[in-house]
């Protein structure tokens, strides 16, 4: 062996940086099965705490890329993409996608699964009868060409040095490393040929990335390393204090997200889309300011065109489309319900986390890669910090197959729930923006 | 499962005390083979970063020893044993045992084998012809109860869980933590039946502990844990800045040894052995104050005693007792060749780890658990910190079977020492004595 894998841990350990080289070396016999499982999360947990600069990120998102294949689109595709740092409700992408494509942009999306509190996109669509998103490289290139977007999961070929990290972080405890999030984000949306990149960076109660301290420093990484590789970036910070919109679980935010494309106003959701949109639409330079692009999102909303893009998208993908006329066509869980207050007050504080972790119980999330998901488990949550709560009234309400686990959940969800006796003032959803556009 | 392991990795990277019944579950699922290697190895690490509270350490101790046997003596057997945290030329164990012994102590001694830049005691007692460690902890019982002590390495009923967690450790850059140092320590000598128990903790560049702020953290750490079993523990923190005796080397550290046991004034050997040996004489209560224990310790010496009881553990391990007077039935190195200086003036530092580096690559210790020793080969490297030394003078001798190889440690040996042009004081080798008695 050109190097020893346990020096190269030590190095790490003690704080050092390591060189392209020892990196390139330690990930491709990894992959190579020539270093086992066990010395490469010793090296995850090593770089957990001692962290990298800014060049080793660089390095190892170039050594990610170089694992697999990357997609080329027409050099006069305006291809960009949207990644979430992941939230509980977030469903943004699923309407995102297709406004955005209704302006011209064109959108490679490889998204992942729901693990931990928060979802998955690839799950969500998944409730939708017959869609499929285990789709190859080229199928989405057609799906792109076609249509303007596609959602697919990272197959084999894709990066699969992150593939294979990342499930190893997984069950290592080492997803929160700031560095490692970074290479894992930056060499997917690299390599699926998305040629700028917004991220919607979560802060808050229900996102890993509590503060804006850390999210100046993951920003600043993401923005450094799309930068390497010539990427226009921009990084929209949003509040993850309240979870996103009002449903939360796999059909019941597709249904959510249908009846927003359809013209329901859900504030939240509307002001967040309308947000990164801009942001795409300004860095492919299909708009040249945020008053245009704002006009554009509006028109392809109130057009349909957006909405009749989804529909297209759902088809080719596999999907039914008619969900989108006839919800009930949609996974319904057998009993809802109610989440009762037992105080009264304005809602000063949603543990989020624990929010998703209550629905996990009922099936609406995995605690194991294996898990099987209930599609049609969730809740109904509109309640955000600032609303104020009477005593003995609806916070929300469960959709579970299961009424015992659904009243377990029920009672995690009200635990959730903070209350204040003096009014409590609302949060804006978006907190900054920054770019290196 | 009754918890979930990486929410237990993730609790001690983010600082947190494990309960017991975590430990407990992590460690007892992982020899069940329920817990993958890699998430071991991430908890250790993290573990590393995070440290342990005391109650932790004595926790994962209890654990430890719980996971397999525990050898039981008659209570009136004054069972003592010494550990030492390893250095270079540290072959004090096999002269202390013996003299030990012949004053009345009983000395049920797990040893463990060469790896890194320190010998280990098994591999050192196995270059006696026919000498055998492997033995059952029946079998050490019977040595015991014959000769007053037996020297065995440690079977996988004993402690097993060190065992498993400790061939982990040494391959993901996990060794050097001192919660788990201690724990692996204090496990053994618990469960191999000694009452009480004396530390040879070295300090300095041969060591892995270069401070005395470490040095006292360990200290406090192995104190306080075998107090928690009921064992009296003295702690001996002594000097590794120069190498041990006069001999490095196999089968040469046994030669050093017989030569000590048969009456030869080694000076940094008589020392140790003599503070280590009074320390267990005094906590087994065979001596009530240091000089009555110094003056059994010479007796033992000039007596023939200790030499005679190393013979009859010779002979009673399988290995041929003849070699006491007859040193050249040890395995001989083919050539020998002189370290040269190319310097004059005071030694003022030497990198006895790097020396230990140096024997490997000739054979004297190992690189891998699985590589092959050379029982003869070694060097003879007499010269101390403080000794003067002229240009083209020899600091010491190869014992080589490769001319090459050893011309080129001889080389690595030579660039270990360095020198003043002004007197430097000697070092004394004894830094204190801390104990519970």
């Amino acid at each position: 062996m050109k190097y020893n894998p346990v020096e190269i841990i030590i190095k790490k350990r003690n704080g050092k940086q390591l060189i392209k080289e020892e990196l390139k070396f330690f990930i491709h016999s990894y992959l190579a099965g020539k270093i086992p499982e066990y010395q490469m999360s010793a090296l995850l947990m090593a770089i957990f705490f001692s962290g990298m600069e800014i060049d080793e990120i660089q390095s190892l998102t170039e050594i990610y890329i170089d694992s697999g294949n990357k997609i080329n689109f027409p050099l006069n595709y305006k291809t960009i993409d949207k990644h979430s740092t992941g939230g509980v409700g977030d469903k943004i992408s699923i309407v995102l996608a297709p406004i955005v494509a209704a302006c011209g942009c064109k959108i490679p999306m490889i998204s992942g699964r729901g693990l931990g509190h928060t979802g998955g996109t690839l799950d969500k669509l998944e409730s939708i009868p017959g869609f499929r998103t285990n789709f190859s490289e080229e199928k989405l290139k057609e799906l792109v060409k076609k249509i303007g977007f596609g959602i697919i999961g990272q197959s084999e070929k894709l990066v699969p040095a992150d593939k294979r990290i990342y499930a190893l972080r997984d069950v290592s405890g080492t997803v929160d490393s700031l560095p490692l999030i970074t290479a894992s984000i930056m060499s997917k949306k690299i390599a699926e040929g998305a040629q700028n990149l917004v991220i919607d960076l979560k802060v808050g109660s229900g996102a890993f990335i509590k503060d804006i301290e850390k999210a100046d420093k993951l920003a600043e990484l993401l923005i450094k390393t799309g930068e390497k590789f010539g990427q226009k970036v921009s990084v929209v910070y949003s509040n993850m204090n309240s979870p996103l919109g009002e449903l939360i679980g796999n059909a019941l935010e597709i249904k959510e997200c249908i009846k927003y494309l359809k013209g329901e106003n859900i504030p939240d959701i509307h002001v967040l889309t309308k947000t990164l949109a801009v942001q795409m639409l300004l860095l492919s330079g299909i708009a040249s300011n945020t008053e245009e692009a704002e006009i554009m999102i509006e028109n392809s909303l109130k057009s349909g065109k957006a909405l009749d893009l989804f529909k297209s998208f759902i088809k080719a993908q596999g999907g039914n489309p008619e969900v989108c006329e006839d919800l009930s066509l949609l996974p319904k869980a057998k009993f809802e319900i109610p989440v009762i207050s037992n105080s009264c007050g304005w809602i000063d504080f949603i543990d989020s986390q624990n929010i998703g972790y209550a629905l996990i119980d009922i099936g609406a999330g995995r605690k194991a890669l294996d898990s099987l998901l209930n599609y049609s488990a969730g809740a109904y949550l509109p309640k955000k910090i600032g609303d104020y709560i009477e005593k003995r009234q609806p916070i929300g309400t469960i959709f579970c197959d299961n009424k015992q686990s659904g009243k377990e959940a029920a009672k995690k969800i009200l635990e959730s729930y903070y209350f204040s006796e003096k009014e409590v003032e609302k949060q804006d959803l978006i907190i900054k923006i920054i770019s290196n556009y």
